[in-house]
């Protein structure tokens, strides 16, 4: 089914200031979770609703709490997400480093004790649509193995990397693991194995098979210990800017919040580097898009297809799992 | 056969200033190709001294250039490479970046129309053993398909995140690729498949067989499309950063040379992070080294065995391959 934007944000709304939301925070939080199955990730949009408030109900997050300064240096700030809602903080802090990085040049924020951002990729955007090159990450519980290791040790540890281009933004939005557990969940409800290795089986043997990844929590990293390592650097490297938890940290509770993050943006006017920016990146795409394929179609450069999902959901609605909207509305 | 360290940079150093260069500068090459050597990554020390040197002959790297302030916004500076030799410009930005960083906490210098650093890795111990967390990338010649291409379009863009600890810093140190080129040819002359798969074959398949995957260039980039992405928008940074020349500029020449690199630095103690940042790093390595394994072996951090082959190699002499010797001592 398909449900008009506005009316997914009202709905929305409504429902979070009835779990304690101030009217504004409500609204931005509601338009995060709208904007992520607008531009066709419901994923980490709608269909977290119901998980986000449950998680609210279990006081894991906190709906009239909200990220505030710890520490200031200048271009870098330490902030505290006092276990506000995940989204909102994120949206916070890089409003923030957008803010910064229009004075300095550059802005970081680096954020403890907050909780799941939802759409990784919502960030990205907020950057490029300020005209900001954004960078973030964040660590997650353990849902990962360590390069030969037989238990979850890593996170997932989503990381952007956006870039703002007038004839189209970049917005690279990627966990660690080549398939994240939805997407493994999905091919496994459709009894299907995974397009390509997902993770590892009960011999340590590389697997397509998503019910016993699922099980053990060995998905897969990308490029195998070369993603491992990846994953593991982004969780020190948010854990020691922020001073928050590390994913063993967040581990040891069983439930995922407390998570820690970083938010860099820079300014590529203020650092000199819009007379050349659009040509150079036009010229890397154009390349890119001319590459000859296997299958004869067109390589795409990463959110590319953003803005033809959100214009297309814009104006025939928002699509929505029934059961999932049914749950939403069960929640007014 | 082994060479003591001292003898390498002695040698080294006499025909580098044969070619050219500076006494300190034929100095600080010479150590930095030993280094690499010194802790076990031949391919990027001595084995590439001598095409190294035929690219000088070549008049495609400048022994008497090396890189120059451009542009400076306090914390961030441009630099301008001249097409000097590549490790002596990356080795003077990576240091800048240091220095800036003890000033305002983070130093990030951007290097356009340099030379392939070598061994990536040197940058990250440089910063590391400063006692700073060091970030850097490079792009690279097209040696890599996009996703789903036919073609070589995208650079294996070196990327390196290295953390300072007490107890045994770590120094990530990884391309886009999954496996090298050079390892992929020493699997080709063993006439052996590769361990993973390692790039695609002529019909788009993923394929172990290193003949097809090098004759093409289509080298598999870690995670598939996810290290495509990741690949592409480091090329991005790197190039807009610095104003220089995209991985697609580059392989215009049909040669390796004007390359575009990022250094950052950041100051763990200019940024209040010294009072936790060794617990933190301890806790998550202690948690990471503890994990079950499949084979029984005990899981290991990026940079862990570094200090030991370094060690050793000092005291028992830089393994250098016979052949390789005998033509760098032919150029004295």
């Amino acid at each position: 089914m398909k449900i008009p934007h506005q009316e997914v944000i009202r709905i929305l709304t409504e429902i979070f200031i009835k779990y304690g939301f101030s009217k504004g925070n409500a609204d931005l939080c509601a338009t995060l979770f709208a904007k992520a199955s607008l531009e066709g990730v419901p994923s980490h949009g709608l269909d977290r609703v119901p998980v986000f408030l449950k998680m609210i109900r279990n006081k894991l997050v906190f709906p009239d709490k909200q990220a505030e300064l710890m520490d200031a240096f200048g271009f870098f700030e330490r902030w505290n997400g006092n276990l506000g809602p995940g989204m909102l903080n994120a949206s916070i802090c890089m409003e923030r480093a957008i803010n910064i990085s229009k004075e300095f040049g550059i802005g970081v924020i680096a954020l403890q004790n907050t909780n799941h951002w939802m759409r990784a990729g919502n960030y990205g955007w907020q950057a490029v649509e300020s005209g900001c090159i954004g960078i973030c990450f964040t660590n997650t519980k353990p849902n990962m193995p360590a390069w030969g290791g037989s238990e979850p040790k890593l996170g997932n540890n989503p990381l952007v990397i956006a870039i703002p281009r007038k004839s189209g933004h970049i917005v690279l939005d990627m966990a660690m693991s080549q398939f994240s557990y939805g997407k493994m969940n999905t091919f496994l409800r459709a009894d299907k194995e995974m397009p390509y290795e997902a993770g590892f089986d009960q011999e340590g043997k590389l697997s397509k098979s998503p019910a016993e990844i699922i099980e053990h929590e060995l998905a897969l990293p990308i490029g195998l210990w070369k993603g491992a390592g990846l994953s593991l650097v982004l969780d020190m490297l948010a854990t020691i800017l922020s001073g928050g938890q590390a994913t063993n940290e967040v581990g040891q509770s069983g439930e995922e919040y407390g998570l820690s993050q970083v938010f860099i943006c820079l300014d590529p006017k203020r650092l000199g580097m819009d007379t050349w920016s659009e040509e150079k990146l036009d010229g890397i795409i154009e390349d890119l898009t001319s590459s000859s394929t296997f299958l004869g179609n067109k390589v795409r450069f990463p959110g590319e297809k953003i803005p033809e999902i959100r214009k297309e959901n814009m104006e025939k609605g928002i699509p929505v799992d029934e059961q999932v909207w049914e749950k939403i509305l069960g929640e007014r």
